[in-house]
This record gives C-alpha cells, structure tokens and sequence, in this order.
C-alpha cells in the first residue's frame, strides 16, 4: 500500500514538490491556490479535512510565528498544530529552517527530519542558483559572457557550479579561494585561482566580481579599487559579503540576489526539493519498494 | 600618419565601434549623443565641420529612405550627400544594407564595402545572438536548462553556437538539420541530429524549441504537436520561421527574438563591427603597419 | 527484397564495414581472413562463387597496380575484372582513390562512386585521427596535455578536432591559420590563434607542435626556433609539412603519424566507411526503405 | 638568505621535483645519476659532502629496508642516517609511506611531515593518472574513445578526472558510487550515475570498465557478465578491484594499471611533488617571503 504524504504551504516551489511526490505517494497539499496543484494531489482547504498521513513535509522557513506555517498563497491561515495532529505516531515530519517552530517540532515525539541542512538538496540547488546567476548577468551586462573578465569570490558549491558555467560559456574565469587544495581543484576544471590575499590587487581588472563567501569580504578598500563599470553580484545569503553602505556612497553598481532558485527555476526548485525528501525518506525506511 | 576615419549614425552599438577604431585611426564620429562617445574620438555636429577622411563607416541598414542616413541618436538629420563629400577619392565607405543608398553610393566613385555580408561578421555576431536566446530562455523558463530538453531547428552560425552553449549548460540538445555532413557534425560535438522529416514526431518532447531557419518551417502540423508548456524562440530574421497566427489561434508560446547582438550586448557587438572593419580594411591595404 | 553487396579486399577496418552493413544488406565478403568476418557475412573465397550483386565496394587505395585489387588479408590475388563481372549492370561500384584502375572501373558501364572525396567519410574520419594524435603524445611526451603548451598547424577538419580534444583535456591550444573567418571560429571554441607569419616566433614557447597541413610548413627557420624536447607530430598526408631531413639534422624530435584512423581504431574506422556508404546509397535510391 | 634544500633519492620524478624546487631554495640533489638533475642543482656524490640544510626530502616509499633510501638511479647505497645527521636541528623533513623507516626518522628530533597523505598531491596526481588510463584504452580499444559505453566504478579524485576526461572526449559515461551526494555531482557535469547494487545489469553493457574503488567489486557474478570484447581495467591500489583469478579463467581482457604518474608523466609528476612540498613549507614558515 502507498504511503500518504502531505505538503502544507510553501512558495512556488512546492506546487511541483507535491507533483513530483505523488508519482509515489498519496499525497495531498494544503495552502496552495487551485492553479499550482495537478489533479492527481488531493488539494485541501483546511487541516480538519486532511486523513492521518504517513509524512508532513513543511517549507523552509517553517514559520515566522512558530504557530502559523508560511503559506503565501493559501487564503487560510495554516495552523501548525493542527497540522501536526494529522500525523501518524509512527510517522515523519520534513522541514527546513525551524526557527520559532522549533520547540513546538520536537515536543510533537514525531521523527523530526530537517532537509535544508541536506548536503544533497544544497548541491543540487547551486544549478539553478548558478543559472540564475548567469541570468543576471546576461541582463546587466553590456557586453557577452564569452570574453569576459569574471572574478568569483569563494569555490563552495555555488561558486563550483558557477566558474563551471562560465569557463563553458568562454569567460575567463578567477576564482578567490583560501584554501589550497580547492584552488587546486579550480585550476584542474580550467580556471585561474587566487588567494584572497590578492584581491586588492586584482579586484580592479574584471567585468563582473560574483561573490559566495557570506561574510564580508568586499570591504572599502576593495571597493575602491573596482571599476564603475564592473557589475557586483551577491550570491550570498544574510548577512552578504558587500559592505553595501561603502558601495552605495561610491555608486559601485553592485546586485544582491537573493532566493534565486525557488524565483529563476521553481519547477526545477521544487523537483529538487522532492527528490531530496524521496532521499530521505528511502534511507530511513519511509518509502515502499 | 594615422589615417582618418568618420563613423556617421547607427545605434548603440556605434559608440563602441567608434571607441574600438579609435585605437587605430583618428577617430571622427557624428549622429551621437555626448555620452555615447568617449574623449578620444571627435564627436562632430554637423557634416561641414567633418575633415575630409580616408574611411568612412555607415550603419546597417545605411537608410531608410536613401536620403539620410539611419541615426537614431542624433539630433540633426544626417544628409548622405554631404557625407559622401567628406570622403577622399581613394578612399573607402564601409556600410551594411544599403537598400535606397545603394544608387547614391555607387554613383559616388568611391570605393564601396558591403561588411553586413561579411562572414566574419556573421560568425562573430553568433556569440552575442546565442548568449541572447540563453537569456530570454532562461528568463521565459520555469526551469532550468541543466536537464532540460531543447530542439534547435537548423545548424548554420547560430544554431551551431546555440547548440554549444545550451549542451555545456547541460541541456540534453537536439538538432534538426537536413544537411547528412552537418548532422555528423552536430554528433561530434555531443548533440544529437534528426532530419527535418522528424520534426513532427519529436516536437512534442522538448521544453524548447529554437528556431534559425528564416523559412516557415514550424507549421501547424508541428504547432498542434508542440505542448502549451513549450517555449517556442524565433531567432530568424524576417519573416521568421513560424506560423505566427496559427501559434496564436492555438495558444502557444512563441516569442521572436530580433536585433539580438545590438539589444542585449552592444559593447560587444559594437567591438565585433570595429574588428571586421579592421580587418576589411587591412585586407584592401588601408591600415598602416 | 534487401539488396546484395559484396565488400572486396582492404586492411582490417573494412571487416567492420562488412560486419556493419550487414545489418542492412544480403552481404558477401571476399580478400578477408575468416576470424575478421562475423558469421552474418558470406565469406566467399574466389569471385567464381559469388552471386551477382547490386552494389561493389572497393578498398581506398583500390588497386595498386589496376589489375588486382589491394586485399592485404587474402590468399589468392583478387582480380578486379572478376569481380566487376559480379556486378548488375544497373548496380552500383563504390571505391577510394581509383588510380591505375580507374580506366577498367570507368569502361565497366557500371555507375561508380569515389566514396575517399566524400566530406562526410573526412569529417567523421577527423575523430579517430585526433584521437590517434592524442594517443601519440600521451606516449611521447614526459608531461600531460593537461597544462602543456600546444601549437596546431591547420583548422581543417583535423585541426578542427584535435584543437577541441586537447582543449577539453585542459591544454593551452593555439592554432595557426591563414584564414581569418576560421580564425574567429578558433577563438570562439576558447583556443587562441595566429596568422603563420608569427609561427617562427611563436614555436620556440610549446611543448608539442602538430602539422596537419599538406604543405611543407615547418621549414628550416621554424625548426631552428624548436627546442630539442619538443614534439613535432605530422598528421598531413603525404608529402607531410615539416622539412624531414633539417629535422633530423638538427636532432628534434619530429614523428610522422600515418594512416591513423586504421590503425588506432579499425572498428571505428570501419564504421565510418560502412555508414558514409550507406547515406551514399540511399541519396541514389539503392537501399530499400 | 635563501633556505637550502636536499633532495635524496627516488625515481625519475625526483630529478624533476628537483628542477623545480631550485627555482625557490638553494639545491643539493643526491641519488641521482648526473642527466637527470640540471645545471643549477648541486648533484653531489657522497652524503659527507652535503651542506647542513633546512629541508630533506624523502622519496616515497622512503626505504625499503629501514636503513637505505630507495635511489634507482644511484651507484651507491644511500643512508638514511648519514643523511638525517645533514639537517640542521630547527629544520624539517619531508617525505611518503615512511614503512620501515619511520622510527629513525620519528627518533631523529627533527620536524617530520608526511607529503604521501596531502590531499593537494593526491589531487594533483588524479590528473597524470586519469591521462595515463586514457592512453591505455586509446591503446588497448579497437574503437574511438568518442562513442562509446565506459562504466568507471567509484568517484573519488581518480574516478571524478577520468570521468570529466572520458565525457569531454565524447563518450558515454557512466560511474557506480554508493554515495547519493557524489551521484547527485556525477549527474551534475553530465555523466550518469548507477549504485553498485546495479552493477551486475550493468557491467555487460560496456566497451570499457575502469575501477578506481580499492576493494574487490569486481567479483566473479559480475565478471560472468562482462563480455569478452570489453577492456577491464584497474587503477586501484592494492589489492586492486579485480577477482584476478577468476578474470583469467573466465578469459576477460583485464589489465591493472600501476604507478601512473610516474610512469606516464614524469615531469608533471615531479613538479606536483615539488609545488605540494612547497605549500607545505610555506604553511609552516619555512619559506623566504
């Protein structure tokens, strides 16, 4: 017998979790408007109508509040309590980023798994983030990818995803990188790396300056040095990595972008998210051969 | 002695072939704002004050009325006539699309370069015109191109760099291409081939279809294929190659991408006509050493 | 009905073409050892025992002497006035390089088709060759590719391809090219490019040069500028393009890689010759559909 | 001033690690014979005739037998203790799978760091591997690398080059990783990914099986499936990947690959060595700004 999943709320993105989660479950979704959901998931307007389900998959974050599940398209608040109450003894509950739901999480005695911090689901998502990146890019540059200078600020993930990117769209791509065995791995895929050391140096000889790093990592100095020209992106989540008081007061044409892949790809976003609970919920026994 | 060369109107792309050639000759532009021109080149008012030079560069198409020459930036209304006066007999008028110009121009006796035909043109303009069609896919796509599945209808310049790109972003690429050495070519590179002859059966099965062939070859047969999902990019020069008012009466998503290399990366375009002006001129001995 | 072939003599790939187009065809083979011919084919060991047939297919070069037919895993002789007599008058005779036969072939009525001057055969012929080339430095340089400073004489097919396999592999390829048109092609697939006149300044600064230019290119002033650890490969048919005996003079490391595609890949190259017949028959209506 | 350096014994990369670290240190090489250490490197005989230095550097493995270090290119036996008494008290040894020699070395009071275990060198080194197993399908496989099917089996730095070597040049890739997070990265530069559970359906399918996975996977089931055609072939260390016995008995063309680096790319190899010992000394403040 199929296992029974919920997806209660969510962005964009978690219209096509729940699509790409009921090829192998039963599933129902709960806070989305009529249009984002296929026939084939059970749509529901409030938890009372919900039956007893195997998993609850909730979005990252969970909640502002800890008492309501963020829900932005839903017309009903979206009671986490009652929500929780729709769970098995015996069953799962998914989310990212508990935040002020935390306590309320665990207190519930139901298996508790927190799939934002999922090594699979960050490295999947660096293709549409790094997709959107060169987005921007495209958008706001007047000059093509291929041929220009590209300075990228750290090689996690993101910054993996995107030189990748960019040395195969004909950028000349440099990559900042503390650690050595990293810049080693930038060098083998064809780009050039640098220590941070050198950024000063360096920062004033590219088109575009693309960081990774959330720290602040492009300080005064270094703006200084930066052409009106160049275009700044930052990939970085909170607190960013630009002193943007600094770059605003020098009219450096700098970008945050934030949320890229639930805004540039959410079909691929959400499938994502799908395939990573799937994932996780095959290693801990939750999903029927 | 540097020669001396005019670049008269044209759009945003002429500022930058402006700045380019004035590397090498002693630069005179007119049909421009001040911002659009850097320090170095000579920006004139009106045609009486030009010198007389050795090379003179129109835009593409030169005009629409054979009387004035396409400015789009200028204040004034650029007479032809009082430009072909400011040409010295053994010099040279570059242009591209002469149209209604082309009797005047030939009756000038001076020497005349048509470099809107010139293949290097041509080759060159694929990068900005396939970074372009990425752009608008990416903007148009709910997902991304990692993964998804793309149709390009032939494999000339642009095909041929479309395909290239879109395979390093890890798009699983199709082509259909009538010619048998062109589709060994295309299987070289890691896209697959198909005869126009399947392109009714395959159409159903992409995210995208790219058009480059300036004949109508997505006709309704293949409209009705095609699913309302399916973003549908015109990249032909007139008429294009799609049944527009079919795809509407059907409701699918087409989109005509025209002017791509000038609209999305003038710097480069701009570059790109400096470059094979360059080199048109060094052939026919115009360039001192 | 299927159609009967007969494939007649030449080097090992062409039991692969034998093997290959028995997939389509009612296939004899004749010149051949048994262990290079799949059980499908016909084996046959004097033109007295085979039928008459619709389509001929001759080796590249077809016949040294224009009386027997070049079959280098044969026994007996194999007479190409026998074997001509083998085939339908409204058949078909396929061959490379024709030489001292090409009289008897053209006095036999029967259409013939050079198969050796198809562009399809060259281009996809491009792979192995290059891929032999890649081989060939692999055991001779004491260094990778990956790193190493390449120099390419050419941008034809060979040049094209090879430039796009060390590339990938991680070298610095420049190509030298006459042509500008093909020249912006190089750029535009991330090598660089020169003009030959920069060649003899050029070739003192690279760990392997690679001629694929039937013109003798790498002449004495060019071998001077080579340091002794260099590796000159010669991939030009003959008469090659480096000045043989300079180079042996002068001590450089200079090798000359003949009939590649045969030797490093006969399966490969045999399914190429197999394939370019095919698309040859069917664009003169000879295979059934 | 300037640190020196003394470099004793080991195969034909060390007179190259040599080259390299003289461009930095001030050079003594001993164990050498005299055409492999250029001009600028001191090659002294006897150990009695070094300077005290600042850094020794061990081949690896370091010796045999405990009292000798392994030298094949010297004509006397060199002692390790002779040697040790050369380093200056506040210097630093360097050397790889210390083995019997790890006591007197650890006894010796002086600073002691293992350059076998880094994981820049172990990177590093993937690349000279990788092209060395390249080399050997391209000498072991009647057919072109491009096109065909190649299952590599695990993902580590070895299986992660070869696989990005192998699909550059145009073949199907395929690797089996147990790992999800590693299959999610196989997929994401365009190979696919298998678990080892589906190695037995697999593994008939192939042109080219290379492991990389130090564990004996490739066990008699799944050898049963492989055809005799397909090219085994192990870069794992010992005991490498292969039921040997079995491969024989079955008649599979099986061939295990070993010390690649060295063998296939020693210059490459013997700069790796140098740049790794040259971080590491950097790290620890050992090197003159």
């Amino acid at each position: 017998m199929e296992k029974t999943i919920i997806i209660a709320g969510g962005d964009l993105r978690y219209g096509y979790t729940a699509e790409t989660l009921s090829e192998k479950f039963e599933t129902y979704a709960i806070g989305f408007s009529k249009q984002m959901i296929p026939e084939r998931v059970n749509l529901i307007e409030t938890p009372e109508e919900l039956p007893l389900c195997d998993v609850l998959v909730l979005p990252m974050p969970v909640s502002d509040d800890g008492i309501f599940v963020n829900a932005p398209f839903s017309k009903n608040h979206l009671s986490l309590k009652g929500l929780l109450s729709k769970v098995k003894p015996e069953g799962m509950i998914l989310g990212g980023k508990f935040g002020k739901a935390k306590e309320i999480l665990e207190n519930s005695g139901i298996a508790l798994v927190d799939y934002f911090t999922n090594e699979e689901l960050s490295l999947r998502n660096a293709i549409p983030t790094a997709e959107g990146a060169v987005q921007m890019m495209l958008e706001e540059m007047p000059c093509t990818i291929y041929g220009s200078k590209v300075l990228i600020l750290g090689f996690g993930r993101i910054g993996n995803r995107l030189s990748y990117l960019l040395h195969a769209m004909g950028a000349e791509v440099t990559v900042a990188e503390r650690d050595v065995v990293k810049r080693a791995q930038i060098e083998m895929f064809g780009c050039k790396s640098i220590p941070f050391t050198e950024l000063e140096n360096f920062a004033g000889k590219c088109d575009v300056i693309c960081n990774t790093v959330p720290v602040k990592v492009i300080t005064e100095p270094i703006l200084k040095r930066i052409s009106k020209e160049t275009l700044i992106l930052d990939l970085a989540s909170k607190p960013g990595g630009i002193d943007w008081e600094t770059a605003q007061e020098l009219g450096k044409r700098a970008v945050w972008a934030l949320s890229l892949p639930g805004k540039t790809a959410p079909v691929t976003a959400g499938k994502i998210i799908a395939q990573t609970i799937f994932h996780l919920l095959e290693e801990r026994g939750m999903v029927n051969a």
